[in-house]
């Protein structure tokens, strides 16, 4: 043995859905050439990160590590695997590699945050059998069905061995736009032997194999045709190949089609431009839609996750660019709800009710199928590639776990590994060399914070209990001037006492400044203490709660 | 005509699922005598509500005509039927109607909450046959399944007609605890003709025909037969006839049964003190739980909603009451994740993961089964009943919409009567008779504030924003007095000049105080604004986001 080693690391991905962030290294330990395969973002919420926009994977320790970086490869132009990109190759600055229309969508990513990446760094590359050397490994992508347009899996090979990193994937023969899964080519990649398979979990729990995208031909087709008024169709807008279905269904139904939302029209322009689309029908502008008979109008608009900002969302309130809803029209979701985000879809489809409009979503099955490979073709793809280990990633930890199972109960040797759990491949099973510190990091407006620094705990705290401001004067003697001041917000006017609250508490805090010893009004921290636990006990004792406190104690000097 | 009018208006329910109250009325217009049937709560959540426990129906209404309502019925003890029953009787003061176990249930509620309720006011009532007078109201309860015992539909008669309000049901001939809907009975009740059916519309969407409680019975004992470990069970506490299922099942496999968790204690000591549970085996308590081998044990346990102080919840992390859980043991969710509670859930569910706790959850309904009608179980009712008019209630406006939507394809006569809908029913076809205002109260911590003060949008914009404070002294000559102060409380340190936020909003606030024009300086109110719009605008340049300002001017006099 050289003393070399093959090491896999998420950081991000594993252990959740979204944020995708996964390294390869090969080397002596503690100096191994890494690769970077994915920097995604997840999306905040006002549940755990109230006022978060994006979060990405902490990649303190790869920065550390940035000379030892060999490239940075895209697998696919998700935003949980291409979103963070913009946001991190600053402290990164190591070469971009990905396809054509995925290198596209990145070169938006990195523009839109302006990192100064030059254009040398942007390394566009072909498919396989076209592979490319980065360092130790040599790297080819794999075409691979998912529900965006030239996703791809990787193979790696080390001197340690080949691995097969699937990406987001499912097996779908017919995938209306782009390749197909082809199991021959995975086959003949399989051939030489496999180290190891990281293998998406999404889909681990469903236990049915998934359908083809173009199962969905007729049923959306059928649709279109048999609507009396507009139909409006939200999907999201990277899902090319629907968009494609949709376009095609509305010109056999005489209707023309108009794009709405920034992300649905970028999609499209970038999918034509990089050669993806090639059929698709000329669309209208928002603006010219209303003159169109509703009956001859199909609307392909973002928003199918609820975003309040999106064009779904404003069409079922007040309308969009001009356009609004009515009794008649049929508006389809042809997406699946995230978890997590049903109180938003459902705000949408009450809206739309209370319009008269009729909503449609997936009916199980019939206006939607998943990207992602559900257990038997999870199994079947096993059985292609037949590794020897097999690496969960791309969920929470019960589809890990579940995913390790099935390896298991096929004699694969398999093992969980979460973010930062350094993985080390070179012997006989896959193990455990390190845990590194990891984390999220949060894009706060324009600024990244880190998950674990107060910030948002203190968002959290106030959006619960509220938040009091109490002012204090003390002149040079350190004698109270005036009594102390509070200020309220987000919290009830009136307390159990049905006094003004702001009244009880200042009425108690000015009996307690005016008996305060001496020390007490001397020492800062000391009355900033005593203030605040007045504060809450009256608080509580009116409210029965306790809200946060800014206690400012000024003195005259 | 007598100008006397039968009329209907929910002030919760209709247009959500929750917080249900309903209130019927009969006399003349502005004068009608009123019932008022269920007083429930939803729950509040950081989404939307911070920091909110409970959420309840607007009761003005009610509470201004007190003197006109006859009685309050409970029919069932769901919380969304019965939980603000504590809450609002002081403000209505009138006999509440229950059977007894849903007495005995809505009893602690208004114990919980210190209502002054005297004994009298307590009407334990049987079920139909049996009826009582409600002023112009003969009311009847008559039993109907549903996920908790003793579940009534309401037999009302009026001068105007019968009406039928179905309370929430499923049509469930064998529910294991509790009575079986019986179609002979409600046959019987509709032969004289019914004006108006109000219908649950919970489960409209389900297109097939409901499952009965028994079908569980053989699955759920499969389960804790074949379990190897210790096998832990959450269910909604109210869920009586799956406790016994599952006891029973406990039992069959050698296994005591612990309940874990207050609701869970206590729904099963109301049960059997009620009469209703008769055969619950004697349970262990929970300290003694740990002496049992852990493959002769069933731990029934509050939280399957991933309520964080819940047993469940507990258990899934650092245990509860001394009880760990390990690798080898199966939790159940026995239960259906309401919309919204995914994510709690499923953090839950990873905990456990993480412990090497096989995870089980409803499995497509081999686990549990809804309380809630089903489409063609709705249409069957409906068959039954055969009203002159169908009123959708218990549902979200989708739901009541798609309900109208059943009922009138049968060429029943429907209008969808959402929260405040005031509906005359004496006509030959339901019609808006008024829109009175309403809405929702929000219980935070021990006070009941209005969902529209303005408290809520304050917690929300400091949760999304953070909050600064800015203090300044002004002297007697409206000179400020040394330099503006700040205090941040939910924001970033640093900005994007990378130096400490709190400085650059101090430096640029004193350069504007000290520059700034005498008539300003003097002027609390223009002062304020100023100060306000110039951190909001330091902030936007920084850190990408506005935050929530108070300012606090102390002039010395």
């Amino acid at each position: 043995m050289s003393g070399e080693r093959l090491i896999y690391m998420p950081l991000g991905g594993a252990g959740e859905i979204g944020m995708n962030a996964y390294v390869y290294g090969y080397g002596k330990p503690g100096q191994e050439r890494l690769i970077v395969v994915d920097l995604g973002v997840t999306f905040g919420d006002m549940d755990g990160t109230p006022g978060i926009d994006l979060i990405l994977p902490d990649i303190a320790w790869l920065e550390a590590r940035r000379d030892r970086i060999e490239g940075i490869i895209v697998t696919h132009a998700h935003e949980d695997h291409v979103g963070a990109v913009g946001l991190c190759w600053d402290r990164l600055r190591a070469p971009i590699y990905a396809r054509r229309f995925t290198m596209a969508i990145a070169k938006l990513k990195l523009e839109e945050r302006g990192a100064q990446i030059p254009d040398s760094m942007l390394r566009e590359v072909g498919a396989w059998p076209e592979t490319f050397q980065l360092g130790p490994f040599s790297v080819g992508f794999v075409p691979i069905s998912h529900s965006i347009p030239e996703s791809a899996g990787l193979v790696i090979d080390s001197p340690d061995g080949r691995i097969v990193h699937s990406g987001d994937f499912k097996i779908d023969p017919t995938p209306v736009v782009g390749e197909p899964f082809d199991p021959e080519l995975w086959a003949e990649i399989a051939r030489p032997g496999v180290r190891a398979l990281m293998c998406d979990s999404t889909n681990v729990f469903s236990p049915h194999p998934g359908r083809s995208e173009a199962t969905l031909v007729d049923s959306l087709g059928a649709l279109l045709r048999e609507s009396k008024g507009l139909v409006v169709a939200t999907t999201f807008a990277s899902n090319v190949a629907r968009l494609q279905t949709l376009a095609n269904a509305a010109a056999a139904s005489g209707r023309s089609v108009c794009l709405l939302g920034r992300a649905m029209r970028r999609m499209v322009d970038t999918a034509t431009a990089t050669g993806l689309l090639t059929q698709f029908p000329k669309t209208v502008a928002p603006e010219d839609a209303s003159q169109i008979p509703r009956e001859n109008l199909l609307l392909l608009v973002t928003g199918s996750q609820g975003e309040r900002r999106a064009a779904a969302s404003q069409l079922s309130s007040q309308g969009y660019m001009g356009l609004t809803l009515q009794e008649g029209d049929t508006f389809l979701f042809s997406s699946r709800t995230i978890p997590g985000n049903e109180k938003p879809v459902s705000r949408i489809m009450n809206q739309l009710s209370e319009k008269g409009v009729d909503v449609l979503d997936d009916e199980g099955g019939r206006y939607h199928v998943s990207g992602h490979a559900n257990r038997p073709d999870l199994e079947t793809f096993h059985d292609i590639i037949k590794p020897q280990f097999l690496i969960p990633m791309h969920g929470e930890h019960r589809h890990l776990r579940e995913h390790m199972k099935i390896g298991e109960a096929k004699g694969l040797k398999s093992i969980i590994a979460t973010n930062g759990m350094m993985i080390d491949l070179s012997g006989n099973a896959p193990k455990v060399a390190e845990y590194v510190e990891t984390g999220r990091t949060y894009l706060d407006g324009a600024v990244q914070i880190g998950s674990m620094d107060g910030v948002i705990r203190d968002r959290m705290r106030m959006a619960l209990n509220g938040h009091v401001t109490v002012t204090l004067i003390v002149d040079e003697q350190d004698e109270p001037l005036g009594d102390p001041w509070c200020e309220l917000m987000g919290l009830p006017a009136k307390g159990r006492s049905n006094a003004d609250l702001v009244e009880v508490l200042e009425a108690d805090l000015s009996q307690f400044i005016h008996r305060a010893e001496k020390r007490t009004l001397r020492d800062d921290e000391r009355l900033e203490k005593e203030l605040i636990r007045l504060v809450r006990q009256t608080s509580q004792a009116e409210i029965g709660k306790k809200p946060e406190v800014t206690v400012v104690v000024s003195r005259l000097v």
